[in-house]
């Protein structure tokens, strides 16, 4: 049987891939996921994955490997470094780039696809990524995938299928597929009630706003 | 300055390029080394990496991250699995191969290129490496180069000086260099000698034999 893997964070654009691969793309497969923490502030995103996966059961396994901070340095997602408030478009927000972060997670996530069998590694790039954080690029995508076939014995495939729509349409095509929204976790702090104020809460906010919803997150 | 990165395991091979960089290839640049272990049995190289970063007094970084055996499993390298005797041409060899290995380690090294503004990786691929290792050869390099120049916000090159030789080729250069080989580990084994039968032994040996030379590390 085709076998494939989710790369599921718990936030709201990766839990909205796992559920379309779930019950459209991939209902004839197996579907796996994994979460790969690095040391972020925001850990709740990790318990929401759980709640996720095991609601579609959807087997997950969880790597962590907070040490990479160690030589990556310098992000407030995993640093000792305030959260910056504001939209993504301010400089500001640079503070978040983690470098080089999605390839460490994709390679990590189809060393996991190798070593099970897997040929698919879906993740939750979207258009509106990609003003500050370069990895989240079409670009970077099929450059990607070009390299994760030739990389192993088995070739494996990258797919974001959400690749040419913003957070909007997410939230939209969530909403269709019976997503929980309540059950994912956005914010970059990691506190009780999202901050509603980092690039992140901005952006989850102006996406339930383009879908008309109200987001169940906030009271 | 120009700043490079060599990624450094202690083997022969990354031994011999951290030696060409620093000689040759990049004298007028400010060159760092990274040792990354993935719960790889033959820790000696860890010290052989220090031991030969010091010497040329490179800044060398040590990354662990034991746990990704967890997820990328069953091989003879990092479980509780005989390492197999023989030639690495044998079908055995293929318990020594670790999932997505080299684009793992090179994203990390990326990473930590990028967050010290270092524009190009080093790795010591050479052509002896790709009949059972996918991820040493020609066209992986080529792919990855292609995807760390759009993965974030600077481009980084990834250079395998040694990817169209053997390793033959790279202990004659080594030689030349002036690279102590006594001071490199090669056995996938972790002992006190070089177990002589394991893959790697069976192709350092030739590879002193092509060189016309006695392995220093050999009574």
């Amino acid at each position: 049987m085709v076998k494939s893997i989710v790369v599921l964070s718990g936030g709201m654009d990766s839990t909205t891939v796992l559920h379309r691969v779930v019950k459209e793309l991939e209902k004839d497969s197996e579907v796996h996921a994994i979460n790969i923490g690095y040391g972020q502030k925001h850990k709740k995103e990790i318990k929401m994955a759980k709640i996720q996966a095991d609601g579609l059961n959807v087997p997950i396994v969880f790597l962590d490997i907070p040490q990479i901070k160690d030589i990556l340095g310098g992000s407030a997602l995993t640093d000792n470094i305030d959260v910056p408030y504001g939209h993504y478009t301010e400089e500001s927000m640079k503070l978040t780039v983690v470098p080089n972060r999605n390839m460490i997670l994709l390679s990590l996530a189809i060393g996991y696809a190798v070593s099970i069998g897997a040929s698919r590694v879906y993740y939750g790039a979207h258009s509106g990524d990609h003003a500050i954080y370069p990895d989240c690029r079409a670009i970077f995508v099929r450059t990607m995938t070009e390299v994760a076939k030739v990389a192993n014995h088995m070739p494996v495939y990258i797919i974001a299928p959400y690749l040419n729509q913003d957070k909007g349409d997410i939230v939209i095509d969530g909403l269709r597929l019976g997503v929980d929204y309540k059950k994912t976790w956005t914010c970059y702090e990691g506190k009780v009630e999202p901050c509603g104020k980092c690039g992140c809460c901005v952006e989850r906010a102006e996406a339930f706003e383009k879908a008309g919803a109200k987001d169940p997150l906030l009271r």
